[in-house]
């Protein structure tokens, strides 16, 4: 009944690696169903842990390198090669927010120059198709600092070059694309991002991530003044025929979307293009349960979250879905709407947020348990199907219907 | 498949009352199941809550009065009447460690005064069949206090009677019953305590709640050679023919079981006393799922706790058993052996006691909801007997295994 659990989490921020709560969840399913063919696969969305995660799921290795920080110091990084021709730039790994000091958070001094240095690496290597993973960002340069480490000049009205930053972009007066790494002619570029991010306007980088990467509001409209500068001029010097400043995906990363657009890459839903390297599909089709889980399911969980995405595509074939969490917060039942069929918290008592960060593996596992037990204790009930409500899969969230 | 819901929990500690965990479960039993029959019973131990429970039930009704306090202070209190001849008289209510002020937590000083005048007047209004309700006392006099208020005299060596508190029969030599109250010749008294609570040794009052009742090391010493006394003599002078030192509930409520049970009170189960007067094994029978809660789940759970006693008997009917807890603590996997099928914490993220504590109410009618989606998840899988695990009773825990 219970023979096969497909495990799908995300990782848990600040507290679990996506493998460590698959494995965390799986020792709490074994607890209960001890025979159950568990199939561990961790999920990333593009941020922190992708590279790994997809060098792990696809027998790729992982090539590490100093590069330039968010905030310009180097720092040790990585890439992951699939295979020989084929890379994954993870941009979290090299300017995410984790790597801006807490006091040094000024969203538009911080730069994508180190994604422009691992795509480079990535070339080097002989890599020519390059995903790039978008997500945990803690830039909002639009992808600026990348063109710059590609080659391109960002010049002033005195044809002085720009200094990093978005912030810097009101300032910009022309770009001279003529230095580009000519390799990026001959390589694809693929961007794996939340369409739902866009650059510019109300939706845009500046106002919806400038406050949590530590604006204050003045910053928020000078960013958002530069960014849309950046869209104009980068649409008109670099000859772009896509709309950069409110195109899917055009935002994610502060920006990058948009600056790399702009080189031609495409931007895609993130989940197509990262979970079906996993195989997700044929994995949730032949499970008889699957378990998600990530930090926190709210209302924003439905709006490309990884427990709505899977919830959504085990729904396709029927299956049911426990999702857990750390926090269930405000709006999270919206996720019945995306086929999570029931939900919990993991946390046994009250605690502070620092013990349930530093104790997310020994909570996930005991979670896990109690709720695979409440799940038998349904199965063990006379099954009349008339009178058990099932969660509907209402239509694909649009981005038009983000708030 | 679960049309018929009996909601049987306890009350959380400094949070719900019995009857507002009882309708905070059905709200979320409702959000599911919306035409479930629902049967509310909320279960009280003989704490607190115990009369206006038992009066609610039973259709009768509270006397107000005032009455001694645990430190000698006049408290307002009340028992119940639930027909013309038969009383509550809820110890907690006019001796309860909660009308212990923090700085007066002194074990040896606290008296039981305030029972006794509540028994004369449940006399006085007729009543000649008197439940005593145990549990949550701020007292440790071994019943003195209520004997003294039913007219006994404590005396010492010199024929002085003894000042109020348990530390004070150090010093008692002889008791004179003769001016006891005479009409307590035609009272049925019953005691509703936990056996596992004795009067003296090892595991008697002194030692095991001495200290939660604010005892430093020295006192409870003194107190235990105290209460080895006053179970000495009242012994000798009542001509008592149980083991008032060692007997089961001689301890209950600060050894208030042993003074009683020197007056001719039966000391009884407390669930065998006042889940009967709820009908509680019938309504049980009839329920096609039973959930039961209390502040924590922990490894004292099947030692007497609502919700382990709950379960054992739903499991004589084979009836599903879940229970929710504000606090999944220390070997709480433990209820499984005494019936509990599944269990879950009600936070739905990080917070302080505090936040929980105020927030109980939908706490547990949110979990409440969690736990049922993921009950009748269970409930959709394609039902296989022989890959359900089934909690199993074990047999009912004796006194003796109490560590």
């Amino acid at each position: 009944m219970l023979t096969r659990i497909a495990v799908a989490p995300s990782g848990f921020k600040e507290s679990l690696s996506a493998p460590d709560a698959a494995k965390a969840i799986a020792e709490g399913v074994r607890r209960v169903v001890p025979d159950a063919d568990v199939d561990l696969i961790p999920l990333v969305d593009g941020g922190e842990g992708t590279a790994a995660a997809l060098a792990a799921a696809r027998g790729g290795r992982l090539v590490s390198l100093p590069a330039t920080g968010p905030v310009g110091e180097p720092v040790g990084t990585h890439f992951a090669l699939l295979d020989a021709h084929t890379a994954v730039v993870e941009m979290a790994a090299v300017a995410g927010l984790s790597l801006v000091p807490r006091g040094l958070r000024d969203p538009g001094a911080t730069t994508t120059y180190g994604v422009g240095e691992l795509i480079r690496a990535a070339l080097d290597a002989g890599a020519r198709r390059i995903l790039v993973g978008c997500g945990d960002s803690g830039t909002s340069d639009g992808g600026a600092g990348a063109l710059q480490a590609l080659g391109a000049r960002l010049l002033d009205a005195n044809g002085w070059e720009l200094p990093p930053g978005g912030a810097a972009l009101n300032r910009l007066h022309r770009i001279d694309p003529s230095h580009l790494d000519p390799r990026l002619h001959e390589t694809e570029l693929l961007v794996a991002c939340n369409p739902f991010n866009v650059l510019c306007g109300e939706r845009g980088v500046a106002r919806v991530f400038g406050p949590q990467k530590g604006a204050t509001p003045a910053q928020v409209e000078e960013l958002s003044a530069a960014l849309e500068r950046w869209a104009d001029i980068l649409t008109r010097d670099l000859d772009v025929r896509t709309d950069l400043h409110r195109g899917p995906g055009t935002g994610a990363s502060g920006g990058l979307g948009a600056g790399l657009a702009a080189l031609g890459a495409r931007l895609l839903p993130r989940f197509d293009v990262l979970l079906d390297h996993l195989d997700l599909d044929t994995r949730l089709a032949r499970a008889d349960l699957v378990v998600t889980a990530e930090g926190a399911l709210d209302h924003q969980t439905p709006l490309g979250k990884i427990p709505a995405e899977v919830a959504r595509r085990a729904k396709r074939f029927g299956r049911p879905v426990l999702a857990l969490a750390g926090t269930i917060g405000e709006g999270a039942h919206q996720v019945r709407s995306s086929g999570v069929d029931a939900y919990s918290s993991i946390l046994p008592a009250p605690v502070t947020l620092h013990e349930a960060l530093g104790r997310g593996g020994e909570f996930l596992t005991d979670a896990t348990e109690r709720a695979l037990r409440m799940i038998l204790l349904g199965a063990r009930l006379p099954y009349r199907p008339d009178l058990v409500p099932q969660a509907e899969v209402s239509g694909t969230q649009r981005p038009s219907s983000v708030r």
